[in-house]
């Protein structure tokens, strides 16, 4: 069942945030999604937003300027929160910025007592695009795309589902987890100090074997301050080419970490996903 | 001097924040300035923006994605605070959010003891375009905007100052706050319980004897609750029948107060500008 939050008229359509009681993460989540002024009238293909760590489904809506472009091409955008939250969701005994609350990682966690509500992959993957897809005027069509944490969640997730997803793309991904304190801190804390498990969720472990070849579009700012310790576009970049994987990979000039910075080239990756999503 | 807070690349261009020590408001002010990428081998026209209750210099350059059409025609956007703010600076005894710190109500206020700092009025006018015009590389080809008590200011400014302004818009605005509670509220506390100087800074008053005529651009959602008991834009309308003003008012249906409003209509607002600040 759906709770609307609110219902707001953006560039001819809507944007609608809804609550609603996920089974895979046992929790309310919130999630919110921009329907084109097409969707009134036919079904519309959906891009999924994975945002990054701290945010919840607001920041690339009110930041982004992404409702223009999707008005132009008539596509949805769905943009979930970045984990479960609620009083009985375990948090980080430091409530840090960069694990469990706000900082689900985009993986199904095995640890205690992060395993009763992290399932996020599954939650993107499966539960979100069922509700999607049954309460909404949207085809089966999709795309994935995000930023930063969610940019890692958008290629892990898309390069391990390529009959799911037409189109990969992100912004400022963090590519290398299992080699970054970002993402060290959150597989130890969500998958356990074992680490064999980690490659699952790493961009650049299965960018090097996978067999489907999905489009993917990423852009990185040079003057990204996270650039060198946590995010490692270059590593991604090199283990595409040891798989000849087509990835578009673009360094930007001058341009950090912001959602500044995704509003210069957010046109350009929903022009990229329409390619795909629409034919 | 300015000191500069931070400097951010969008759209190929510079969008930078300053504090600096005003003299008219007699405290420190943070400002914003977005320079288009035209800046960097040219002086461009300058459109002010004045922002609403509760804002500051970040709001519009956050959400309303201005800089990509600004980055396009070669428009730099200046974005002031909305009151004086700093340890020093009188606020609302009861901290309301629609008086004192955040609601300068882009006047001189002549009551103690608001008078030592808020002359917003004097500092959107005189002191924050002089600094702007000696520090950055603009022309003093100015226009002005803004939203809610941001597009009172810009519409009672550009109204006083025809000279300095070639074309003034607004979503959302006051239009009559001698007759509204938010205006009622601060024009008592920023001028006083006798009303006689109210006039000149109410938008109806000053449209129906306006001698100069410049172009005028308003926007309102029809869905905006602030829109019968405070904003009132068809008192504006009749205001401007009165003295041939030739206003453009456009009611917009199924929009709200938000700065989602203003993103889908903030290219034809720069667009309008445009054709009066680039000849």
């Amino acid at each position: 069942m759906l709770e609307q939050v609110s219902s707001t008229k953006v560039f001819g359509g809507w944007l609608r945030q809804f609550n609603h009681q996920s089974e895979v993460n046992n929790c309310s989540m919130r999630f919110a999604i921009y329907l084109p002024p097409q969707a009134a009238t036919q079904k519309v293909p959906v891009l999924y937003w994975l945002s990054g760590l701290t945010c919840t489904d607001e920041n690339v809506m009110q930041k982004s300027g992404i409702q223009r472009v999707a008005a132009e091409l008539g596509i949805a955008i769905v943009a979930p929160d970045t984990s479960p939250r609620g009083d009985d969701v375990a948090d980080d005994p430091d409530a840090s910025y960069d694990f469990g609350l706000g900082a689900g990682f985009y993986v199904n966690a095995n640890q205690a007592p992060f395993k009763s509500n992290y399932q996020m992959y599954s939650y993107i993957v499966d539960e979100l695009p069922a509700l999607i897809e049954a309460k909404f005027n949207v085809n089966q069509t999709r795309s994935i795309s995000g930023h930063s944490m969610g940019g890692h969640g958008a290629i892990t997730i898309g390069l391990k589902n390529s009959l799911r997803y037409q189109s990969i793309s992100a912004f400022s991904p963090i590519c290398n987890p299992i080699n970054c304190p970002w993402g060290q801190k959150a597989f130890n804390g969500y998958l356990g100090a074992d680490q064999t498990s980690w490659a699952e969720y790493d961009s650049c472990e299965l960018i090097k074997k996978t067999d489907a070849k999905i489009p993917m579009l990423v852009d990185q700012g040079n003057a990204d301050n996270f650039l060198t310790e946590q995010l490692q576009s270059e590593s991604l970049k090199t283990a595409a080419n040891i798989n000849q994987y087509p990835l578009t990979l673009r360094m930007q000039e001058g341009y950090d970490h912001s959602y500044y910075f995704i509003s210069s080239f957010i046109e350009e990756h929903l022009r990229f996903h329409a390619k795909y999503l629409i034919k």
